[in-house]
């Protein structure tokens, strides 16, 4: 039986294009600077943001951890959202690599105001950890891949700019946002001190995400990532899929958004299916409530047919198209749904 | 004229007779365990609370951090209230001296439960960082004084025990606790892993805490407190202060409770003070509003008659009672809030 | 002109072979333990060396700096060779990444003896770091690709177990050290709580790394490598190179070391070689001394005629021999060698 | 009998007129920087050497981790000798506390030079941690008190200024080198960026050290103060006696380092006694070699006399003069020496 996975978009395999890319990629001693593929997709991640340089990083969890590094010292506090990524899926990150307090902000999916912020910032106080830092994540990931709205960001760039703070971005899903809401990504460049990016999930490389910022942040970024093992050698045949993805795989993110809805729709017709988050991307985030229906006979009844999806916690289902999911895929699921009863 | 400082009962002065206790204190090199006072103080407070050992600080702080780090290693999380002392007060120490990630948790004036606790403890992925240790605050500072419930404690202990988590007690001031509710000191040495007292507050000492635990415990956390420059050497001057109060400070709390009492009915009169969160110890906490009565314009009035209040937020008064704060004192404070207006 | 490259034997680029054995990888998100060739890998080299289990990670520095946070806790202490590249060239990360101090020992180019490590052990005391590990190079980079002598390494093994220590092999170059001395990898398996082997360097791979312990151990690295941010997705592509050079590329290094050996001969005819450290495996270490002969212009008269060595310290020539370095290519350079002067 | 404590200048205990001191300090709340006495003898200090500023802390230890901490970031490297105090006593707290890893300098007893410095600093290079501290200690405690040459202190200067390098000095026993070379204390001042020094020890007080440096160091400190745990309340009853020793306890060190030669004197007289350290301050280190006389042997002897004497290494005996060490303790110390064999 052919598998359906929609329990998420890392589990992309590279078509057979990519893979060409990859065996044919040039590539040299990343450590000495000298991997062509790298230092081509460094350029072309900068340039796409209007940033003067960039990283590549095996992993976005990674990239989004030298950020915080380069930004803060122990004893500094950062802002982010309570269901941020860096805060419940990094391990525990910010504390243990860099030593810095935690101050999570609730808000509408993961999405606080510039007034949260300003409410957030500490007195300058020996009492009180140093803020210095706040971070964005977008799409946001538990908040149903919904989009971060763009004036709300740019009054929360001015709220850092006012009070000394560094802003980042966790974009591991940005490509998604900028497809979803036209934005340009030169606006990103601008209000962000520092962006990740993932390669995998939506882009559907098999590893390795890019982090962006101007050349002195970079430069310490390289030292920091060498010390946390980040520091590759012919790291060009991954670099090479990302090329071959921002040439290839950005516009086609459309595709996942619409099969995303359409799965949307077929779930809003059953009883069973409670509160569901707004479908802006490649997330259906949804309450699975009833007696017989639990997330996990949901999951079970769609894993029989060939399906999977994601519980993800007590009563939330979620599932994520991606690059691996076709039409096909996405008319049988939808009539899988259809006759669940 | 008299100066009258409800800012906080640290600002305490020795009386003549802890000050004679200072000065004809036994004393030796406590780092090499020497010190006869320092000895004397740890033993006092190990059997006050029926554990095997304890451990004199110079700080609070000091005591709080230290159980945080033999608690936890870097990357784990520790369960506080959003309002505990150790996340908001301490200068980011839980993430900077032992890289341990904040999981604050809201509640009834920083007062959460073993419901919250149990929603609040990571599964074991690789994603998540791991539950180690769930602090409690006693009574809680930031919810004005208030005394935790004993038949949550316990719940949240089973909780504890259940999960494989350390229980912390920031007991900075149990005392108050203890004198406020009649609960023997002993429950608490059953209840918590480790303890923390502090000498100065309502105990009235010129400095020092006492952290409190197993043996095992209390050998650990001495080498931590060397590491973090805590060893001291004839601080049996500070430790005999300490017996001191032991003796003659903790019945006499209810003298303080009575006086916050005292002058919370005074300020209820006024129809600027606005909520007040229950006065049950030693510490006021009230909100000022109006167009003319904001906190600062308030503590200011009150500073004009010689009585020092503190501005602790926005529209929030804080002000604490203590050993220097005698019945004319409050009396003369009264009579001034009764005039205002 | 063709490009002879001794700088490193980390410059290395796949065979075809090796790149369609990348190309035809069965993959999988290793994140969550489905990917095949992640999975195998991790199994042969956990039974290569006859231990329970093994992690891939992008780097030999990260395997290393995972093995030391899974040993220590901060303010353990750590011994090793003060020429360890745990020491100097993975960034501090011993002390920012574990908060452990470090005890360098002096040694034998790099190899320090059981009685060193015997003597660097700290007391029980609460001034001193708690020693908790010793680390181990073999070959050592630094002494010049040595082997370390099998029956020093299980004295100290015998002293770590009879002071509770742990121990730790940085394997990079531990096939070299099998190859060259006959030793069966099991023995490193009975030896060493811990081992970390580069797939990179004489492997050939372009990138990877893998560490093996026993499952406890992996269970725990594997939560520091997600923190870390090395938990790729699919890795497989990289993994499987490893595969292959477990299968091909073991037995080779024996060519690799006979070519080292060639060069170290025709670079002891010239009088400006001084000292040159005894040629065991793949690096050939010496003095280039004279008037005229620094060891810049020595690496420029080689860049000359397209032959690239390293100087790495103020009079010091390394040059590597690996994978890429055909007899062709050795010929050509003792014959540049031999016209020098 | 009469115990004469040559064991360390930590045992000393408060004088009368010390102790009246304590007993009259003006004393309030340093945490809100209102205590007189701590103000005093920050201001005394921060004039005595030149400098803007000072901090009082509650352990040289303390003094010594904040200005690292201060100085520092994670995956810095901070240069000191293998005999530091900060390295070997501190309980790893370089790397604990700051993240920073330790290069260890030989020296001649204790005291490395300006070229060794220089040799020590590493090149801007990512797999490097980056060196960005250098401490020197004076008088050096493992090196038997000597005084470090004050114009090898100006030249490592001059290579911290060249090469971006802080320079801090643990000045535990800072007042001995000023009263053994007659230095005027300005230019410790001038030299170093910031000086910890002890009360404790030759100052004869009970506790506490002070750390100077520019204002903005110094406000930087208070806040790692803070976090450490360092910051107490009324340490006025402390700080007094530091304001009382440093009017009286400073040129009285001169008796200290004649009691000393005294007692090297006869010590000298031993065939058992083999090599010593040259006796410059207050501390006397030898070695006591012999079929019957070991370390314990001799200081066993000794104790049985009621003199208290420290082996502090397998051969190495210690004994340290100080404030409770009269002329007749020195007389019966050497007369009991006098008849040993």
């Amino acid at each position: 039986m052919m598998i359906i996975d929609f329990r998420s978009d890392t589990f992309t395999r590279p078509t057979p294009a990519m893979l060409d890319a990859m065996y044919t990629a040039a590539t040299g001693d990343d450590v000495y600077g000298e991997d062509p593929s790298v230092n081509a997709l460094e350029a072309i991640m900068a340039a796409y943001f209007g940033k003067e340089a960039a990283l590549f990083c095996p992993t976005g969890t990674m990239s989004n951890q030298i950020a915080i590094n380069v930004h803060t010292k122990p004893g500094d506090e950062v802002i982010h959202s309570n269901l941020a990524h860096i805060y419940i899926y990094e391990g525990g990150g910010i504390a243990a690599t860099s030593g810095a307090q935690s101050r999570p902000l609730e808000g509408d999916r993961g999405m606080f105001s510039a007034t949260d912020v300003l409410a957030a910032i500490n007195p300058d106080d020996v009492h009180k950890a140093a803020t210095s830092l706040v971070c964005i994540e977008n799409t946001m990931n538990r908040g149903g891949g919904c989009c971060y709205d763009i004036q709300e960001m740019i009054k929360i760039r001015e709220v850092c700019l006012q009070n000394g703070l560094k802003l980042h971005l966790d974009g591991a899903r940005l490509f998604n946002a900028l497809v979803a809401t036209g934005e340009k990504p030169a606006i990103y460049g601008e209000l962000f001190d520092s962006l990740s990016v993932c390669l995998n999930k939506g882009m559907g490389c098999p590893m390795g995400s890019v982090l962006i910022g101007s050349a002195d942040f970079i430069r310490k970024a390289r030292r920091v990532r060498k010390r946390l093992g980040g520091g590759m050698r012919q790291a060009g045949f991954m670099a090479a899929t990302g090329i071959y993805a921002m040439e290839h795989h950005i516009d086609r993110l459309a595709q996942d958004h619409l099969h995303a809805k359409d799965i949307a729709q077929a779930l809003l017709e059953k009883t069973f299916v409670g509160h569901m988050l707004p479908v802006e991307t490649n997330i259906i985030s949804f309450d699975v409530t009833g007696d017989e229906w639990t997330p996990r006979y949901f999951c079970d009844y769609l894993k029989n047919e060939g399906i999977l999806a994601n519980p993800v916690a007590d009563n939330i289902v979620r599932m994520v198209t991606h690059l691996d999911i076709t039409p096909a895929m996405v008319a049988k699921t939808c009539a899988v749904i259809a006759e669940m009863e």
